[in-house]
């Protein structure tokens, strides 16, 4: 059994980590931290985890990186951004595997970094140091990481469906448009008035835009994937449930055609998928006539992936939907825990 | 008092008709129609009128021309597609003044009906005399209407942001792109496991792509705007909201700007929006830090319109929101009503 | 038009206040006060009332009795408890009327209040004065009073059903339960975690119990309506609703009754509703099968009232529906203040 | 392996089961029935399983004993009553063991059935041989039973809380109420117009009072407990949730007591419910000021329980809340399936 912490427990994120490391059938969960719930057993803040054993024992501490050093080989952060920093520093300095869910380590560019998230960053001299989480992208560089950006959840909705198109030079980099649907989970836990329940029943609106923070990670892997750089369009959306994103993705074809030039283009867009994707554990290809649902991927780690093509418009429609406290956060950081750790990727997580 | 009748008073946008119509002052609900429901009271079958005394004293009866001739000047359809033609030839020829809700009127080509509705048009000599009733449009036209085609609500949606932009010159008329999610209304009162409380709730999921039906009578009107064959792409999805519709529209300003040029083209849009919408009582053009929201808009017969200038993608982005019952159906027929007895606009919508 | 102004006009209840008012036809809101928008229209507050002309001029200010009671004759109070008592002393001194939509004024007995409020009466000496805004109950007294006491949500969907049944000897005092279940609404517009979306949505959960608050003035009038004390037990519920109460109510006819026994205390017990409300505007005696549902008074001033007598049991079940913010709060202060007014009760709540 | 099937896979119940049992780590799910998706793989028809291996091969087939009888030695009905009656007999005679969700043999006495049901019972002679499966009651019986019926979500919910205190002589039979609130999935998978999201969302109603056919199980298993015939007022609310079932339930404690009396009073319930729950893996006996609440019991097997004593009123105030679909259902229909087996119990459910 693999000794892990959660720094930060309190959220949701962090609520999803607990749940998925209690069950984990190789992780032994060891030590969390809240300061505001410090000295409470787990639970008692989370109730829905109270008939565990563990739960019943383990109590939240204060944030202490000597302490969890002790108690933990691998320390997830699920911190905001810039604190994440403070505590990965003095981790990985005592020995410890760091998997980090903020946005602290994902931006290899520090210069970005402030741009998009309005001060310093933190600590560059371990922007290097960072691996990109995504496993179904970088599963060999985690491996061997000593600290795991994980990525966000808009992001992993974007990336996985359009970086194999760009990559296979089936698109072209420039014109993507992100247009994605949110669950209120993904605002956190915070006691701000935009998130009352009152103000997101029946009630949809758009956010962040037109520069929302995201586009940050979203734009540099984009870039990496297409060998230049790349700009996009993107739209967030609040929408009255619990979990999940819906990702639609405006994409051009490098090739024009029309309803004679569909199946063949078909054809490519499948086989580049089934290439990329046919043999992850979490990637769902949607067949036929089936589109994206976030209720299908809901406390799951799976993102399901499908695509039109428009003969009438020439464009290229992909959509995808996953849950953003699991794929998009908690259970694709435990994905990487399961690589890093030389566990099958998929234990805990089915 | 102007003597009105529904046909087809028992789905969502026929409840909705009788709301509005039950509490109009200038007009006198005398028929409504049901197969279903013949013979029972309003108050029997929307027990949310039953305090009104009409809806204690009127019942649903069969749909009879005739009948529905002698007790109503003014006759709204409130029916699927296809079967509101057929009431609409008789009404007509019996001096009736028919606001029809379905489809079938809006199209004004008999080819493309066909094309989208996959049926011959049941009375396609009736096209030509059919009026679009989207009064910020066509108010002129529909002042002395016989038979008025009211929009649906995903056009109403995108046409009354979009078509200021297009006739002022200010977007180029291709690559427009619809980004648009609907409440569970929208789908009407059908018994279908699609649209059961437990299939909807915590979902979210597009729907009908890439050819929607509405395509038809939308780019009918954002051609006749610019002047030339407009083509979108529009993508419809499903979230779990009662009402409400909130589109997302992403546009491509003719004039190339940067940064820098944000400010003047920005006037520009500002301007065209000012002149085209600012006397309207029924569209909310939305200021300072303010995005669209349909909790915003339930119940009423606005439109709420914001816009984004993206200085990273040259793109514009244009958001609405509006209740798809009210102004997306129901309130936007007795606005044309009101139009067509030359009643104040407003009345019985504010 | 009688000039009116509403105290405390930021949260659900003074929200609701200004829709009503807005709308009123012989009432013209001429202040709203609220300590964090001062400065800021109501049109910028609440962007769903911002097409009303009004709405764009009115601007919220700081609270100051003197300025109220030159801007209006009747002002509302829509504040925390404890906190209205504060206003009210000054207002009634400065010639205005007041209703209350707080606690302070409404159990009569400061002991009492002191009890369940856990502090002081602020003001004991207008205890006596003040009249309980239960149109039903006490229209005659509302006509004359200087301070209306509006009672809260859970009290009128308990009391308008019990009340006829305890004047009319035909429950018995003892043993009465009241089971209930209220929208997040009912929380206030208050930055909480309890009433985040995520905390709320499928959720539900008691709360409050076994002494809640609302309690004192149920048992107040329900011991006015029998002539004893009389005590009950209350169980409020929280569910995922914006809007809506439903009461369920555990009553012992005093005629015991077995099923051949049914139809005659069915006759009396209608008899005794149709007694009691066959023409009140604002209470709706269900018929047949027909049982109450929130979304059936949703932004109305009904309350749904049925009943089911159980032969098995010997008991009397009776369940009422109203619309927290309507019935249960400010449209029932409006109905107040239309008495108050000599306006036709039902104006502007229609 | 012990190799099991399910007939009538297709409702929320059966797809519940579905979840379960693919999971399952000492089950081998080899046969699904359904008529309508007879030739469909369970991922076909169930998306968010698609990505395990068994639900890509596993077909639905027609409901045939005999080829069940051969594919498995477990067979769980998920049926309509009635109907899952006409299969128990012949998978009995051809030697399987079966687990009925259904309510046909929780009912020990063929008229009780039948005054409940409106039909004969279709197997009598099976009625004295099936065990009412609630573990935590019938745990020896269910060891060696080959004929289980699995309780109710309501049965669950109402039976756990109140038989112990039955047992030990706390509380009076008489008088017993049980307010109860369910998700929508408790309706089933049915395409009917109140089961809509459109006409559930913000709705809240009672239904099926005063004599809803659970009361027949209900109440055998209290007077069963008592010894004494226990007659109980039963309301049923449907609520907008998918998932959950809230019960509130008021008791008379036997001895009267007053606020002196509180204390020594609630040790005994306490120690009840220890003596009963202190070592039963689902049933969580909550502490504290906490309260039930479904969402922290959702996708479990667990069922909360909180009391509390009342001395204003001499009541004892029950609460539970449970999953519907699993505690209420699946989940504990696999529970008996483990005693049965001599498995872990909590195998599969943790």
């Amino acid at each position: 059994m693999k000794k892990v912490a959660i720094i930060g427990a309190s959220g949701y994120s962090g609520e999803e980590l607990v749940r998925l490391l209690l069950a984990h059938p190789q992780a032994e969960l060891t030590a969390v931290t809240s300061r505001q719930y410090a000295g409470q057993t787990v639970g008692q803040i989370f109730p829905k985890f109270a008939n565990h054993p563990r739960a019943q024992s383990l109590r939240f501490t204060e944030p202490k990186a000597e302490l969890l050093a002790k108690a933990a080989e691998i320390v997830f952060l699920a911190l905001p951004h810039g604190v994440a920093a403070e505590f990965a520093v003095p981790l990985l300095q005592l020995g410890c595997q760091v998997i980090d869910l903020s946005a602290d380590f994902r931006v290899k560019d520090a210069a970005v970094y402030k741009e998009f998230y309005a001060h310093d960053h933190p600590a560059p001299e371990l922007l290097l140091q960072s691996v990109y989480g995504l496993p179904e992208l970088y599963r060999s560089q985690i491996k061997n990481a000593s600290l795991i950006a994980s990525p966000g959840c808009y992001p992993t909705s974007i990336l996985l469906p359009i970086i194999p198109l760009l990559k296979t030079g089936l698109i072209k980099p420039a014109g993507i448009i992100a247009d994605a649907l949110t669950g209120v989970s993904g605002a956190g836990r915070k006691a701000e008035l935009d998130y009352l329940f009152v103000e997101c029943n029946e009630s949809v609106r758009p956010y962040g835009i037109p520069k929302h923070r995201h586009l940050s990670e979203i734009e540099q892997e984009l870039s990496l994937a297409a060998g230049e750089a790349v700009t996009i369009q993107f739209t967030p959306h609040l929408i009255p449930i619990n979990r999940g994103i819906l990702a639609t993705l405006y994409l051009a074809p490098v090739k024009h055609f029309d309803a004679s030039g569909v199946e063949e283009l078909a054809q490519k867009i499948s086989g580049c998928y089934q290439q990329a994707y046919g043999k992850e554990p979490f990637v769902r290809l949607l067949e036929g006539k089936a589109l994206p649902d976030t209720k299908n991927v809901e406390g799951t780690n799976v993102i399901e992936i499908a695509w039109r093509l428009d003969p009438r418009t020439g464009r290229l429609v992909v959509m995808s939907a996953e849950d953003n406290l699991v794929k998009g956060a908690s259970g694709q950081a435990v994905q990487s825990m399961n690589i890093l750790c030389g566990f099958p990727e998929t234990a805990g997580l089915l």
